[in-house]
């Protein structure tokens, strides 16, 4: 009885976002409208507040972007299911690879992003006296400045029960070392948290 | 009755954010002092969670660096209005504009974001041999490392019914399309996803 | 007695996180495995959701790339504690001071970084005509473009009680500033908000 409660309300929750303001324009700077796409406000009756974690291994083939999209939403499908609106956390746990979204259609642009990255923090720096930290490889002072740029944590909305990406939206691995450092391979742990109301 | 005693709570959280530690200063480090400026557990008593999501479209005059805190707030005043500690998430649905905070005052600011990002990523790597999806338009490949660079999901903390920015700071919709791509204007969506205890 | 239910409740969300799934390989991209390592939705027992809300002032001794990793964690120890599942955002309410997360051992690390960003944004850009907004000095515009692409804003997973750091992983606030702009120093805001289940 009380589940079906909490889905009469989530139901109410997708039937009814409504728009509620359209702005009207501002003078030479952006014109803007909005839509309330969602609302709930767990009171006494929907408590349904959901929280998730998982760790993710993913192995990139080579240094580089990668497309990850599938990976994430394999991985986290059921937990997706169960949230009307909510947040997700993609956090890297590394400092010489880095996650971000990027175009998902042209394998060009990942192969494009790559060779932008190079060019704006080159491996010479290893070699012209601007880095000190050297001794782990040319890939790996570079690496860190791009895994900081890029950034390592990622967070996508959650809309009914889907991760609310773009068309053109891909999540993107960046692995930014050729062997993942120390010879460890290019293993990377990704801590993927979901929240959200049902 | 129940809405009286939450609201108590709630009042009680804002008049005491009592300093209760001031750490001492790191060796040659940083310094650091610490305030707690609220605290909420919804027990049985408060379970005032909320949720709140939008759909904003946003259109730029111009490729460059927009303003557009007022725009958010507008938006979002009802539902800032009822959330005393929480998060704001942007998320902009796209590969060739991003969200970043900013310098609120001087637009010289906006210019020269602009201009460094062109320095930073050039639009003459189409040209050189440095970029293979070309075919979009020299904005393109550039705009899609400009908004990796930058991020295309911002969050913003909420106290007191407020968006927490600093003096200074104000939010920037960063439009890296000359014409937004494929000739669709550059029309902008960006989900803004609001939580938080009332 | 309902404490102790949540407790039992929190005691088996550490105690289950059962790998669920083992996802094959995808073709020439990425391998990926997924452990759930904990999930929690607060039904109408478990009603624990926690914020918590700080201000930290830290004062960097210099401009340049700091380790406050210790700063942030003892400030928020007590907090962390209650969580097993759960978010921390930092947010530097300003516009010349980032936050990220990089290498915590080696300081030539931090010395690299604040080199490759004067790289990338060079100070020349205040006298070649790049820059307009150069009244508050040569350190102002490169920072306030450096804020944007490290970000003022960082979100690390709670896990069990800790942020979910990796071993390498420490928590960068970079000072921009040769003096903290308009003569005041280094003194910087950072609002941490937690949120999570306990």
């Amino acid at each position: 009885m009380r589940s079906f409660v909490i889905f009469r309300l989530s139901f109410l929750a997708i039937l009814l976002p409504v728009a509620t303001c359209f702005l009207p324009s501002y003078a030479q700077e952006t014109t803007c409208s909005t839509s309330l796409l969602s609302s709930t406000s767990s009171s006494s009756v929907d408590m349904s507040m959901k929280w998730f974690q998982h760790e993710l291994t993913i192995t990139a083939p080579s240094r580089g972007c990668h497309l990850i999209t599938a990976d994430v939403q394999k991985a986290i499908s059921k937990d997706l299911g169960q949230i009307k609106i909510g947040m997700c956390n993609l956090f890297i746990q590394h400092t010489s690879a880095s996650l971000t979204v990027n175009e998902n259609a042209d394998p060009d642009v990942r192969r494009d992003m790559e060779v932008a990255l190079n060019k704006i923090v080159p491996a010479s720096w290893n070699h012209d006296g601007t880095f000190k930290h050297t001794m782990e490889g040319d890939d790996d002072m570079p690496g860190h400045v791009k895994t900081s740029l890029m950034g390592p944590s990622l967070n996508l909305p959650i809309r009914n029960g889907r991760l609310a990406l773009g068309t053109w939206q891909g999540i993107y691995l960046n692995e930014h070392r050729d062997q993942g450092g120390w010879g460890g391979g290019h293993s990377r742990n990704i801590i993927v948290t979901l929240q959200g109301q049902g």
